[in-house]
């Protein structure tokens, strides 16, 4: 049995993460913190956990988590997280990260997109990016996972093999995302307000999303080649989902059956990943860890279509996924 | 051509209000004012409004009102409405209030649930229940007209008219009320996001929302009776509509049909009340002033529902209403 | 480890149940079973089920049913549900009909509001009504349990203890309750299209809904006083979920603190019914097998709301809380 | 005042066709038929109507059509609908076909990809193709006038200016169209069943949409070149709008301020077309005959994003824009 802390646990992938947890045979939640002043019970902030999960809220204590956790889940924002975490680790307790800070291997592109000094950059690079289909090898031995982005894993996990078995270009490749709310959070903005989203889509951050230098980035360090990638974003009305459409330039004759073979070859062994001549639909995802794929050839180009849920595999499903790994218990476990 | 001036402009009503308002031939949109420091175009604050209204907003000016407007509709707050309508009003310009300020005669019942001092009391009981259905005779004359509330809208329609012919008791009534959430208006709160509306109903204000003892006046104004009631607001996933469910004791063996023909009774020559024997939907009145009505005996009981556009016959098509009313236009005139 | 069948497994209680079934350690999804002459595999109908649950349906085959399962669940409707289970019983077998073939004591109340002979009159008032809440002495024993209507479950739980303990009157019961589309099934009527429920709600079946006897004897059976009850079901935009708010004359000057004792102290070691004095909300329990009750008193009446996801409390999770206790695992095993 | 005849009443388009003519101060509508046998008053099947249009369905009779109508709207699906609109015309009478039937010019192409004869085809190539924005010239003088598909009015108008106006390449575009569920109509199928759209997004007829070739073909006779394109749409979780994300490559060094004017120029004086620099949103355009567009240029790529509403500007406020370009009424009569 393992003891796990979460920091920043008010936001909805923590909760979704509780649950998840609530269910694992082999982990027992010990601390949960909030950097707000008022600290209710966990379940105060969250009324699904009533009765499951009561514990009280609590200031962030170093030595407390320390002492208390064997695995540090945080959900903070970027810049914060790391800070924390760096804080925390003492050579001892493992940590899984959900914010940016440790994504990127390149500190000028985390300066640069995220506009803030990293607080911990002698471990960019080192914490092994959290996509258990691709480095799980390195995942079991890490000290601090860095939970991919929600849009990156549906994007990685629709090309990157395709990339890497050379059967698309890796220069012409367009990515149109369709997200539900629950990626932007609970933050209090006037465009999440429910009649703002409800009966809505929209394009937002064109050209601008954070998520593009790690779509790249992880491209390029999966299929070993420079690739680059147009990323656009959409709000779509709904909670929870991704559903990616991918476009790239084919550069063989693979027809779609080729394709979709080189998806299941390469996902052969994993059993989140789910490849099918069928349309891929976020609601055939929704709760689960599930990323289903498909790929056709229309005209001259190869399109790809991906969807998971955001919070589940696109954050606290992943994130148990890779503890998991990382403290050897089956892939699996409390996720199918 | 009338001259219109609207304050407090950047929320719902007034977004409905001024789209509603560029389709009526005789009415000109001259002013928009907000409290906000930062004053775009309306058409900023309200996208829909795009080259078809492109004011600027401006701070309130009582002198700029009364020289530019011949109407003045206030979608302020309560307490803050009346404090500026009763500034305003010259013995020339007339208003139309959108706030709860003059819908009550009873000043202690006004100051015990808004727990506020009343700004303008010796205007209480004078300006009409904009309710055209009901009081048109003295919307007619009116300086200022009290736009009703969205639930008492479908509580006094549902039940007014059956209170009046006896056909109902008036000590035994319970009206269960569904929303959507734009009667919030742009408010930012944590209940409002889409993720906590979404796929979500839920009762609130149990007990105790300040449309009671609207309802329960108004009810006992018309009928002559002393009315009370029992009123439950609930938040339903969507943007628009109310659909109210009100159950109460017969005083007579008067069947479904009877019950029916009373209502039609009351609203021949009131175009914007359906009455039909079919159940009403929220839908079917969505973007109208109408409210559909039906009534049903069940076992021991009268079912009286209603359905309306809590943003149209429950304000701004109501505001029309009471302004066409006011200014002798015909009554329906860009409302049908 | 038991076997399971289900009959009619194309639908979405179905669907929900299997995803259930599969999380549990004692289980084995056996045979699935379809009355339409196309039968591909479960997965292809359930596409969420994919790599999960890959059998064929089949076409009900007794012999089959009885050599490779130790529990049959029946998701046919009415009428087809206990021909079905009434001929596959051979008192090794144990069943869990979903339908509402089993419910009522009282057969000439069913024949009246199901409009049909029952085509296993001896069985009823023999299968307990599969609500562990206030039955699980009778269920642990039983060869057929009645798994209980979506809308009596939710008004059942709210209900029940404060009839029993003499704090509500019975006979001046009032039962509003707004459901999630879900609870049609897959029915394709254009009633159900997106487009008719999006932005919408509405009342059905008023005064009519096959619901209202079922509660009504129930709550006499529990009680055992006569109650009578007045229900009104809606439809609301959203997929999952019930909300019920119940209107009752109080016995006695209990406080709501009173009653939610009463209720707390009923529901003790009942695990998936949680009492507070906050206001329940469907989104707090879908998706688990959770029931939420406040109780409040306003004027002279009392108001209990409770909130259930109808498919899993009101459905498949019942249905498997009802296979633990009548198979002798942990009555929370796989639901919580 | 002119005379309307809606052939195919009792969908979705026709409802808001007959909204929008009730508005209209220059036309009745005098007709509505439906080939099913039963046919109640319009106001029966779409219950929005009640009081305002009452007129009982009738079965097509081309007398009655000639004699009562001066113009007739055809809301038949395609195949039908040629073979209705060829028998009425009498060199009278002026038509408004929605469906696909009249709006390509090759007939292999129609034959193609409607896999079915066209009953009409000696018409195709004169009637024109109903985008006011870029077709008025022909479309006042037109018997019959082919109102344009909802996908291809939202591409065409976001991309046929930059065509025309040689800023991107005609042979490298991409567009991704989400769209809402009221552009299946009312086509009773599991997939537009509430429970499957809610809470979902998926792409559909990926590289076989038979707006595929409308789209090329108009863009191809708007600009002069051949242009291709690949089309995916997306089913969005709302009932009504079209967002379309176009990526396509720059000829020119143009930046995104030049492009905007390039499409500002080409809409003066066309105004239900508006440009902006700020993104647009379903929302700011649904219920309205507006079309929203901007342009950005993002790395090696120019992304068009417009929005609309796929029943109005995408059906039937097209189609009154039409008919007031027909008989010489003010473009934007009932429709701003």
């Amino acid at each position: 049995m393992i003891r796990a802390a979460i920091v920043g646990a008010t936001g909805y992938t923590a909760s979704e993460l509780i649950e998840i947890l609530l269910r694992h045979p082999d982990v027992t939640v010990t601390q949960v913190t909030s950097r707000q002043e008022d600290r209710p019970a966990i379940s105060d902030v969250h009324p699904r956990l009533r009765g499951r999960l009561d514990l009280k809220l609590e200031p962030l204590d170093v030595d407390s988590v320390r002492k208390n956790a064997d695995v540090l889940f945080s959900c903070l924002p970027h810049g914060a997280s790391a800070e924390i975490v760096s804080t925390v680790l003492d050579g001892k307790i493992r940590a899984i990260d959900f914010s940016a800070d440790y994504r990127l291997q390149n500190l000028a592109t985390y300066e640069k997109w995220y506009a803030t000094k990293h607080p911990d950059p002698n471990r960019m690079g080192k914490a092994p990016y959290g996509l258990g289909e691709f480095f799980a090898d390195q995942i079991v031995d890490a000290e601090v996972t860095a939970n991919p982005g929600c849009y990156p894993t549906s994007a990685i996990l629709a090309l990157a093999p395709l990339l890497k078995a050379d059967l698309i270009a890796p220069d012409d490749i367009i990515i149109d995302s369709k997200s539900g709310v629950s990626g932007a959070g609970k933050k209090l903005a006037p465009a999440f307000l429910y009649n703002e989203v409800n009966e809505n889509i929209a394009a937002y951050a064109v050209g601008e999303h954070r998520h593009t230098p790690e779509i790249a980035e992880l491209l390029s360090t999966i299929s070993g080649k420079s690739v680059s990638v147009i990323f656009t974003p959409h709000l779509a009305p709904m909670t929870r989902g991704i559903l990616t459409t991918a476009y790239s330039k084919p550069t063989t004759e693979a027809s779609a059956g080729v394709l979709l073979d080189a998806l299941r070859d390469h996902y052969a062994g994993h059993p989140f990943v789910r490849i099918s001549p069928d349309l891929p639909a976020t609601k055939h995802v929704a709760h689960t860890n599930f990323c289903d794929i498909t790929v056709r050839r229309v005209e001259d180009r190869i399109v790809v279509i991906s969807a998971i849920d955001n919070l589940i595999k696109g954050a606290s499903g992943a994130a148990v996924q890779n503890m998991n790994l990382m403290f050897g218990f089956p892939e699996t476990t409390a996720l199918i």
